[in-house]
């Protein structure tokens, strides 16, 4: 079998997410389905990151394995042709038997976009906050969740993990005119961590939450003392890197 | 009566432009509903550009006449409240009563994006081109047109104008990443021309068109030997000047 390594975009609004639910419309849905028509093979794909709903990609990776002898070059354009305008195919590369797009993945980076003011170009793609931030304490913050830490106050309850250890390579909230970026790359994310860490930082910025009650939050490991999750569609996946 | 100028943006995907028209979502009208039901009075706006059905706008701007007293600090929120999510209020100011937004302005600014990869994210927000482009005869073609030219060649027939002459202040193709993009000022345009300048520039980029060809097309004053127009969706009017 061959094992394919696709490199996908996509615009979460529409999705419950990456992954084939019962009930919704799931990227993964649609790949195996686009993948079905071009290689007539049920194709089971793995991708590095499960997205929740409304979350986008810039750089999602999945992989398959496959029978067929199709031609890697030829193949982005087939796949883009039956995929809807909702998910593209950026990248195809044909790689070792043992990769795993999860597995194999090292560090994930994902972006979270807030707008400081109203926007309507922007308004499926970041959290419009309206109301005055201190980017001072929110960077701040970032310097306390740097390194290796326990991030179980910023996992969705439910989350199915043996711990929840994980290493932050690189994090930081950046201004461009009148937006912030909070750009953050690490080993491993938990469910809902990028979007609590964000809500959380934000409730900082804001002058609800102090410094001293943010390093206990992140002490605590207990989900319900951390701020509200930041909106799903603020959120980008930006690239795996292997 | 007192002169209010707004600056807008807004997504064009789902209007047929600008202009109010009797079948059809416009701009104007979402902005005249908008405004009539926070002042409690019939306001007639005008545009600086009527742009066309899909093209979109990050400075638009609209003025109007009032008798209302309302405060302006407080205008902006209060009208965005009641705007549709594809139009939003980012600037108020009241001005001069001569102020026109349309008849004042020295100077309007507008982009064209190309992406050259195939995008999920973008594909309201411009053109996909998969076919090579070659930006240095692109680039040739823009030092065509900076300065006083008639561009009758650009502009759509019905358009009625007493004359065709525009002075290009500014023209540029820039490339990043992946995408291409086309800034460009002028004192005025026409109906249709960036859409046509840059559908014309792209057979040259391809190769269809050669650089004597566009040359005689611009001299031609006839709009029926151009290329065809690049799609509305890549357009964006991003600034007025006054």
């Amino acid at each position: 079998m061959r094992n394919i390594k696709l490199t996908l975009e996509y615009d979460g609004t529409n999705f419950v997410g990456w992954q084939m639910q019962p009930n919704g419309r799931s990227v993964q849905e649609e790949l195996e389905k686009g993948l079905q028509q071009i290689l007539q093979e049920d194709c089971k794909t793995n991708a590095a990151g499960r997205t929740d709903a409304g979350v986008h990609a810039r750089g999602q990776v999945a992989n398959f394995l496959t029978a067929s002898n199709i031609s890697i070059t030829r193949f982005a354009k087939s796949l883009n042709g039956v995929l809807p305008e909702d998910v593209a195919v950026i990248g195809v590369e044909e790689v070792d038997e043992k990769f795993h797009s999860r597995y194999s993945a090292k560090a994930r980076r994902y972006r979270y976009n807030i707008a400081r003011k109203p926007t309507a170009l922007m308004r499926y793609y970041c959290w419009q906050v309206g109301y005055p931030l201190n980017l001072s304490l929110m960077s701040q913050c970032v310097e306390l969740i740097r390194g290796e830490h326990d991030f179980q106050s910023f996992c969705k309850v439910e989350a199915d993990v043996d711990h929840h250890r994980c290493v932050v390579h690189a994090a930081e909230w950046k201004e461009r005119d009148s937006a912030l970026e909070f750009d953050v790359t690490a080993n491993r994310f938990l469910h809902g961590m990028v979007r609590a860490l964000v809500g959380t930082m934000v409730d900082v910025g804001r002058g609800y939450t102090s410094m001293e009650e943010f390093r206990k939050i992140l002490d605590a490991r207990n989900r319900r003392i951390a701020g509200m999750a930041a909106p799903a569609k603020g959120l980008f996946l930006e690239e795996v890197l292997y």
